[in-house]
């Protein structure tokens, strides 16, 4: 994914964890290890399904903490391993393109496309950088309305927490 | 792409063409070639810009009969050398959402990906598969009704026949 990053449509963090590359690519693609860390507290993760290659699924289902869940389905765009990882929910498995159900096509607002690399940093740590695209402003503004650095910092915290105990 | 055909969503064709894979690689890879036999005559393709890998850029310029101007840009999801080409049109270079344009979504109706596989057949000769698989049941039969097969058929005559004369 080489797209110049676009301010107005995009948005990125980056951050340096004490984890290395290897572990944080095993946080994200074993589904019973991302369904400890991926939604923040008190939110949970309680199913996933990663098919970790292009065009495969990337299911995971949050539940709030009055219960209600929340199917998510994407695919998977790019996978390196140890080092990117590339997905979408604009497209179901298979690279089929997502229905718009929203009667005026309101919830393609929040079609994004994320990006997340992992760089060795130093003897055990790992340069991390999260960056989501958008097809537009409004769904620009509403990500990062809803804490997309906050959320998916707190996420992040979860991940380093979990490695470190030990997977 | 290893998408189970639903017969509601998709369409497909297949075809024995009497010039090789390779030549069908080049024909659809690049540029000046697929200018030539993209689009059915009486229409034509003026323009394009292929950069013929996962997240690049697959941009074409039609032009109908009366001078009108149709420009689409897509982006290529899975591309193997000789073998087979996946793009998109529910997505933009890099990999970001397409856009929805019209007020209520309709053209969401027609977002769809495309494969197009090439395998060899015989001495000289490839079995040319064509499939295209749309988000709901109303773009694919909108696509059904402007002549998938008629088109995409009429489009590869026109293929083999340059291959033909050589290139």
């Amino acid at each position: 994914m080489t797209t110049t990053f676009n301010n107005k449509l995009d948005l990125t963090f980056e951050r340096i964890i004490d984890v290395p590359p290897h572990l944080v690519w095993r946080a994200w693609t074993e589904p019973a290890l991302l369904k400890q860390w991926f939604c923040p507290l008190p939110w949970k993760t309680i199913d996933a399904e990663l098919d970790v290659r292009p065009g495969g699924i990337f299911r995971s289902t949050m539940q709030s903490p009055e219960g209600q869940e929340y199917p998510n389905t994407g695919c998977y765009l790019e996978t390196v391993k140890n080092e990117r990882i590339v997905w979408t929910n604009a497209m179901l498995p298979g690279f089929r393109p997502a229905p718009v159900n929203a009667p005026c096509g309101d919830d393609t607002e929040f079609m994004f496309t994320a990006k997340v690399e992992f760089e060795p940093h130093g003897a055990n740590g790992t340069k991390y950088r999260a960056t989501v695209i958008h097809a537009d402003e409004a769904g620009c503004q509403k990500h990062a309305a809803m804490g997309f650095e906050g959320g998916w910092g707190a996420a992040l915290d979860q991940l380093v927490a979990m490695v470190k105990k030990g997977i």
